[in-house]
């Protein structure tokens, strides 16, 4: 409950607590600090030949936007698919369809000069080649339509069959990496299987979820969640990278926490727990 | 060593090693994230009749600049004082002296408008009264003169006698209530002690330095040390405030932290100790 931006005397209890999906207390109280929002807000949907293109467009986007730059979501030719095909109210806003996408975000004070950092970002961009194409949003309401694309992605993919989940995290600069290996992996696996990936490339967390081939029964194709999430965990700890990155542990990522974490971290785990919960009454059988 | 920016597997052990001082354990290796130097730089020194004026400017600069404002640096008039005293190559640049002072910096990419952001917010602080005078710098070499006389202040104290030194945050907000309340409390325990205050306003983050009376033997001085300094953390402690922002416990702080940290969050603490350094041989006598 302090409200102090600067602390330092002893441990920081706070970040012990946080993400620890209650299994060593209860939070019951939180001081939150409230920023104003930004006024002024820029969006476009750029359109690109490969994720390591659009990984160029972050890292240009970073260097001219810096900390304007609040939105930055990859999405693959997939994932507009499934919400065109499967969302009435969606329009692929290009003539033609590309491999990648990615949905651009800068916001700034009233009087910033944010709208011509995104034209030159993307007219730079598209001069050297790293991306096809783009569409700036000219209102707000367009703004709204080209953000309404990619949260119909996860919104339409019920409606595509079953699919398997995956939420994680790599090295940002091994973001194009892990998605070609992990899409040539369960395409091996399974023929017909769909790759769904979306998510925040900056922060290199990835939903990567699959739909199941279209002539599957969904029940034979959900009895393989394990297998598939083997085989894409095994590439994400190869690669460094999470296999939890936004959504915890619960019950369901129980295995998943003894397999990948080294087994010294979840001895100091444990220890933290007992030394804290000795009676084990604090969200039992979660996370550990 | 993990090098992601989004992990939720599990207790975050990072943040519980970062300022425990040495005592759960020891830190042999860590990754870390660069970032390019923003190449644009924009500093300027303002001058205001209050601490209350500082902090409207701080709101202004925080509205109108955002994450371009990366220096907010708060001085009083005796750290000035005793800069320009004790110091030879320092200069007051105002042609008057006030009471409190702000050396603000902005920086921002190569093709930014920091220049006019920063304009932009001293003359309207000027035309609506927060401040009574600025000097921006024309050049790098200006720029390094104003933060000069920002970092000349505790290095010109030794030769302004003995000082009492505390490292102390408050919520932003209550900056000028900790200021006033203080200053009046140790002027009224020992006239002529001269109080130098100055710090980063924008953390709440306060160096709160009492130079001796000019007539004092240095001796006599620090025998208050832990007087004084009971009375400014009682102060802290009653603005939900903490006695040490940026420096940390070790053995010269245990004794504050007995005192001014909840015995609910000691003992959370060393248990926590006790869980990762049963045998008490990390950094003994420290921190707790």
């Amino acid at each position: 409950l302090r409200s102090l931006r600067k602390d330092n005397t002893g441990y920081d209890l706070k970040h012990l607590f946080i993400g620890a999906e209650g299994t060593l207390g209860v939070i019951t109280a939180a001081v939150l600090k409230l920023y104003p929002r930004l006024p002024h807000r820029e969006t476009a949907l750029a359109a690109m030949p490969s994720a390591d293109a659009a990984l160029e467009l972050l890292q240009i986007a970073g260097r001219d936007a810096g900390d304007a730059l609040t939105g930055f979501e990859l999405l693959n030719r997939m994932s507009i698919d499934i919400a065109v095909t499967h969302s009435p109210e969606i329009r692929d806003p290009f003539g033609a369809p590309h491999d990648w996408y990615v949905l651009i975000e800068l916001s700034g004070p009233e009087n910033g000069n944010i709208s011509e950092t995104l034209e030159g970002i993307l007219s730079g961009a598209l001069e050297s080649g790293v991306i096809d194409d783009a569409v700036i949003a000219a209102s707000g309401a367009q703004a709204a339509d080209l953000w309404r694309i990619r949260e119909a992605v996860p919104l339409s993919q019920p409606a595509a069959g079953a699919s398997i989940k995956h939420d994680i995290s790599v090295p940002v600069s091994k973001v194009p990496e892990f998605l070609a290996r992990a899409q040539a992996t369960v395409e091996a696996e399974m023929p017909g299987i769909r790759t769904v990936a979306f998510g925040h490339l900056g922060d290199g967390n990835i939903h990567f979820n699959l739909s199941q081939p279209e002539d599957m029964e969904a029940e034979t194709y959900l009895a393989e969640w394990g297998r598939f999430n083997r085989l894409v965990h095994d590439i994400v700890a190869d690669l460094g990278g999470s296999f939890s990155a936004e959504h915890g542990i619960g019950t369901l990522k129980r295995g998943e926490m003894e397999r990948y974490r080294p087994a010294v971290e979840l001895d100091v785990m444990r220890s933290l727990k007992a030394a804290l919960d000795p009676k084990g009454i604090m969200n039992p059988g979660k996370v550990l």
